[in-house]
Order: structure tokens, then C-alpha cells, then sequence
């Protein structure tokens, strides 16, 4: 059988997870939390079930569900969505983004991709017949940035479709108003979409605001936002997120959503619209997860890891170099097998495996985790 | 933008469901069932959220139940699958099927469809860049067949896939051991194969049993055999279906299933895992629905609605000549705004929408709700 995706192995965070459960090893790799969810949350789901929400719900999503999120868009960013016509509720964001990409991208056509991506984006492109365009990000004083005018370059007459990322795994750099200015002078006058991944919007930190592209109407007009309440809520198994976009591109987002999954988890879907009338779970975010990375980076201080900026996400990204000179994925091994201490390669998020010395570790972890990591990593 | 699918509206399902709740009509349209599953299931799902099972399960599937998923079908059908390479729980039955032809179907494929066809196959393969070859099913004194000659003519030198489904969904009609005999001789000694949609496994009546293409080794080590949770256990909207073929196929299903949707609902899958335990529940399925189904039969001699063989599944499908020339698809809105129950046309599952006069009823529901349909339908 010939493959369709024959330049696809197990993701790198699988293979992490399973070497970090085989040596033992603290496992700050796989992006999820080790602390429970709220139990409010689980009883209303408890809830849902024994009231009856256990049939298929509608295909484009459950509608007190629809409801919550245009509300928590509107408050957050100003930007007014139809929950009839522009909300979709997604089996998580991974649907949301491959049925996205499955929508638009026609054999042929150019998908721009900026390096470090998240793995998902170029199978799909790929599954869809796409040809990505790949640009990368610039590594300086001040963190990692997105040279604008290369993407700029990297826009011609065959690009359909640009993939955005911030708050950006695995860098954890954010996207300032200038950065969706630039992005706006770049497609403005053409047909280009954009398909802005949006999982982390609750995890900006230092004050810092989330610049959601659906801040700037001409840029909301031509995007898919996707978001994860599996990141926002502490429950990354429950597989539930959404596609936020102009009706135009949610018709087409849905032809493809309703023969791909049909609909998504009823229950759950009712249990986070009960829980979303309470916005303090995600207003209070952003305080929980800079409070865990700065006691991750404090512990680090001193320590042969250098830190690059974390201004979002819950990833900590540090060069090895004074430590090491393996290659990240070897190291990245080393330090789940020998110091018992799971990373990921950033080198995973290149589709030619660029070597940068860099690993990224996930910081969403109870305190005694974080301690014990930290304990082991100040050895090396 | 152009389309993806231009051929795709919204499915007849939802449309129809929508009617229904439009008008106030008994919904006999959309399968799924009116009356609640088990409350140990719930409490099981609820047990699973509280002992923490709430992060990302493995890709593959919960172990637990893809150990449960293995045990019932040696159980039932005699083929040992592995549960570590050759199951893969899915977001439901529909990812199963569109994963499984996006994984094999390569631009200019030619897929086998036997019609009436379940609506996301054609869909899937249009996104996959395959070409549908379409076979129609027979109806005859005995009910619905398939022409096993014609599947054989056309079957080709590009058929990558031949896509089966039994129980079938509309017709009721349930594949013979000699079915599978005959799709045997057609595919030995070629590369093609097989997707099985097997989602009505547990309901097939009057004694006879399930002939899974899994039964046959030849057919099934190239097969990829679809099943659904929500089906067999009252509960459509929890979305987990799986895929079991070998581990050839299996890896390549996982490919595009990990960029697809990544995992699956963590606490739904425990869930289904404890509750499997006892396999009564599906034992017991084909007593408890064909009960539904005699009732519904019975109900409905003497009026004019001809009733057609119902040997598996749980829809009915009937012959209105006596009762109208209206199309298919019109007469199925007039039964539910005007007789206030709702029903599917089976014109819906053919490509170019063939007219037989006849059209579908769901029979998964309360005895009241069938005694109030039959009522309505009697005066017809
Ligand atoms: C879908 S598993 C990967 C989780 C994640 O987003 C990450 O670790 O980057
Ligand atoms: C996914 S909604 C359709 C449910 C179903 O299988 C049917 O009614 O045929």
C-alpha cells in the first residue's frame, strides 16, 4: 500500500511521552497539565449525561455552546461572530485545523508555514494535495520573531492560504499589534486566507494582551481562529475546540466538518457551556501559568540551560549548548533516559530538522513536578 | 472561495431533523435513539473523569479499550486482532471512514460504492481526489442485494478500494456468508481493498448472525472494518467508533488519524472500556430491537405503506406508490409537516438522487414514541 503521508512517523510527542513512561522520567514534554481539572467541570458534565445529552448534538455544535463562545470572543476581542452561521464546535483543535486546511487548500495551491510549526499543519497541507511554503522565524536578543518581509516574499499568485500561531508552541513567542499590522498590509487586496491557531489565546503573560487576529475586522474577514478548551481548561483528552470565521468560510469549513467527524462529544460540549457562564477560569490563566514559569525559570537561574523568552504558552524553550553538542533529539533522549527529565526537540517543529541547541519543556505541571524536574536539570 | 465539495449541502440528517423540530413531528428521520442508555455506563464515564483520566490518551486508543475491542470480536467472530498494532479508536464511526479512505485512496484511485450509500463515503473520497465507481444494489421479492457480477465488472486495474456495509444502512438488508464468498472471489489475488462499515454489527435478526468481513482471514488481512459505541450502546452523540485491520493498514490509518484528530475523548473510552466487561449489553441488542422492529412491522400492516424486508439495522424502509407520486424527497417533508413524523428519503443515498418511492424509518425508540407514529401513519 503506497502511502499517503510517507514522510509521517509517530509524532514526537507520543514517542516522548512513551520513552519518559518506559525510563521513568518527569515528563515535561507532551503539552498537558498533570493537575485535575475543576470538579464544578466534571459534574456538569456528570450532568449533562443524566439529563439526556447523549445523542448526536448538532453537527456544527452545540448551541448553548455556540452561544459561550461568541460572548467570550466578544468580550475579549471586540470582534462580534454569528453563533448560527460562523461558529464550529471541532473534535479539538487538531480537527480544526486539518478540516480547515481540507476546506481551502486545493491540489496545488501554496500554504505559507512558518518554522518552529506545530507538526499537524504539514500532513494536512500534504493530505490536501497543498504545497507548503516554509519560512522561518528569527531567533534574536529578544526571543524568537516573524521576519514579515520574507513572508511578504514568500506570498505569489498560487498562495491560498497563510498559517499563523501565537501564542506560539513550541517558542512561546507572541504576536504584537505591530506583527497583525504587517500581516494585514500582506494580504490586504488579495484573496489570501488566514488560518491563525489560537490554542494558547489564555496563556499571554507579563501584562501583554492576545492579539487574536479577530481584533482587526479586515484581517477576521479572511481567518479561521481555531482554540483548544482542552489548553484552557485542564482536560486535553476531552477533544473538544472550535473554528471561529466569516459564514463564507464556515460553509466551507463545515462541508468538510460533517463528513470528517459529522459532530462532537454532546456531553462535554453542554458541561463546558455550563462552565464558560463563569469567566474567571480563563481571566485567571494567565496569573496561574506565569506564576508556574517563573518559579520553572527561577530554578533554571544558575543552572547550565540558558533561557530563551517565555512571553506565552505554557512552554519554556532553553539552549543546551554549554551543556551538550548533541543533536536536539538525541539530547533531548539523553535527558529522558539519563537525567530523567523529558523535553521535546525543537528541531521536530522544522521540516527539515534544523538544529538549533534549543529544547522546549512544558511547564504546565503541579509545583512538586516542576520541583523535581528542576532538581534533577540543576545537576547537569 | 471556491469549493472543495461543491456537490455537499447539509446532510440529510440534520436537515431532516431540523424539519422535524420545526413542525413538531415524531422524529423517525435521523437515526439515533429517543430513550436513555444505561445509568452504569454514565456513572462509569463519571468515575473515569474523577480518577483523572482527563489528559490525552495514547493516539492509538486507550489500551483498556482496545484490549475490550479485541476480546469481542474473538469472542464473536473468531479473528484474533492485535490490540497494540491493529486497533485504533476513532472520534467516532464517520473519522473512521473518511481516515481510512483519505489513508489509501491517492489522486485518480477508483473506489468501489455500493448503492444507496451512506452519505459521507462519496464526500470522502472527492477530498481524498478518488473517483467513485458506483454499483447499484437489486430489489428484489426478497428485498435489497447486491450484484456481486456487477461489483465485479467494476472492479479494475485503478480500484484502490471497495467500500461494503452490513448491516446496510437504509435498506435494513444484512450480507450472507455467500456475500462474502463472492467478494472474496472478486478481490483474490489483486491488491484491492476492503472498507467494511460494520456499524450495525450487534442488530441483525430472525437468528441470523453478522457477517463480518473479519470472519474470512483472506478478507480480512486486507481489511479496514468500521465500528461504532454510540450505536450499540444508545449513546450517538459520545462520538468513538474504531477501526480494526492489520497492522499494514492499521499504520497507515494511524497517519493520517494522528494528524486528523490526534486522540480521542479520554473519559468516553474508559468508559466503554469498564462498561465492555459484560458483553450482555450487545447480546442483547438484536431481542431488544428486533422487538422494536415487529412492533413497528406490525403497526404498520394495513395501512398503505408496503413494508420491505427489515433484516438488520434499525431502519425500515417502505414503499409509498399507493399513497402518493410525490419525489422521494418531497414526500418525506410532506409526511412531516402535514402527518407529523419524519422520515428519510432513500433517493438521499444515490448519487443522482434515484427515485424508488420509497423511504426510511428509524425504529430505535421508545414504545410510545412508535405507538404515536403508527398512529399518525395508520390514517395515511
Ligand atoms: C496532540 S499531543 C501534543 C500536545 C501539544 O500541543 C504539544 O506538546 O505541543
Ligand atoms: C451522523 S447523523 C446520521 C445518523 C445515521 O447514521 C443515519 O441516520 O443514517
Amino acid at each position: 500500500l503506497p502511502s499517503r503521508l510517507p514522510a509521517v512517523g509517530t509524532t514526537v510527542f507520543s514517542r516522548m511521552s512513551q520513552l519518559a513512561a518506559e525510563f521513568g522520567a518527569v515528563n515535561l514534554g507532551q503539552g498537558f497539565p498533570d493537575f485535575a481539572c475543576q470538579p464544578a467541570l466534571i459534574d456538569m458534565v456528570g450532568e449533562a449525561m443524566r439529563a439526556g445529552f447523549n445523542q448526536y448534538p448538532m453537527m456544527t455544535g452545540a448551541p448553548p455552546l455556540r452561544a459561550a463562545i461568541v460572548q467570550k470572543i466578544a468580550a475579549l476581542y471586540g470582534h462580534e461572530y454569528d453563533a448560527g452561521s460562523e461558529i464550529t464546535v471541532t473534535a479539538g483543535a487538531t480537527e480544526a485545523l486539518t478540516t480547515a486546511i481540507l476546506c481551502c487548500v486545493h491540489p496545488g495551491d501554496e500554504v505559507v508555514v512558518i518554522e518552529p510549526a506545530y507538526d499537524s499543519y504539514l500532513p494536512a497541507i500534504a493530505l490536501a494535495g497543498g504545497v507548503p511554503v516554509l519560512v522561518q522565524m528569527e531567533l534574536g536578543e529578544r526571543g524568537y520573531s516573524v521576519p514579515w518581509h520574507k513572508v511578504a516574499a514568500a506570498v505569489g499568485a498560487r498562495t491560498r492560504l497563510i498559517i499563523i500561531n501565537s501564542p506560539h508552541n513550541p517558542t512561546g513567542s507572541v504576536l504584537r499589534g505591530t506583527d497583525l499590522a504587517a500581516l494585514a498590509d500582506i494580504v490586504r487586496g488579495s484573496e489570501v486566507l488566514i488560518l491563525s491557531d489560537e490554542v494558547y489565546e489564555h496563556m499571554v503573560y507579563d501584562g501583554a494582551r492576545h492579539e487574536s487576529v479577530c481584533r482587526l475586522p479586515e484581517l477576521a474577514a479572511r481567518s479561521f481562529v481555531v482554540s483548544s478548551f482542552g489548553k484552557t481548561y485542564h482536560v486535553t483528552g476531552w477533544k473538544v475546540g472550535y473554528v471561529a470565521a466569516p459564514a463564507a468560510l464556515s460553509a466551507e469549513f463545515r462541508k468538510v466538518h460533517q463528513y470528517n467527524v459529522f459532530s462532537v462529544n454532546t456531553p462535554m460540549q453542554h458541561g463546558f457551556a455550563s462552565y464558560m457562564a463563569d469567566p474567571a477560569p480563563y481571566l485567571d490563566l494567565p496569573a496561574f501559568y506565569q506564576r508556574k514559569r517563573d518559579l520553572f525559570r527561577a530554578g533554571l537561574q544558575g543552572s547550565r540551560f540558558e533561557l530563551l523568552p517565555a512571553d506565552g504558552t505554557y512552554f519554556q524553550c532553553v539552549r543546551y549548548a554549554a551543556i551538550s553538542d548533541l543533536p536536539e533529539a538525541q539530547f533531548a533522549e539523553w535527558l529522558t533516559s539519563e537525567v530523567k527529565v523529558a523535553a521535546i526537540p525543537v528541531s521536530a517543529f522544522y521540516q527539515q530538522g534544523k538544529e538549533s541547541g534549543i529544547v522546549r519543556f512544558c511547564f504546565a505541571k503541579q509545583d512538586e513536578t516542576l520541583a523535581l524536574a528542576l532538581q534533577r536539570l540543576a545537576g547537569v
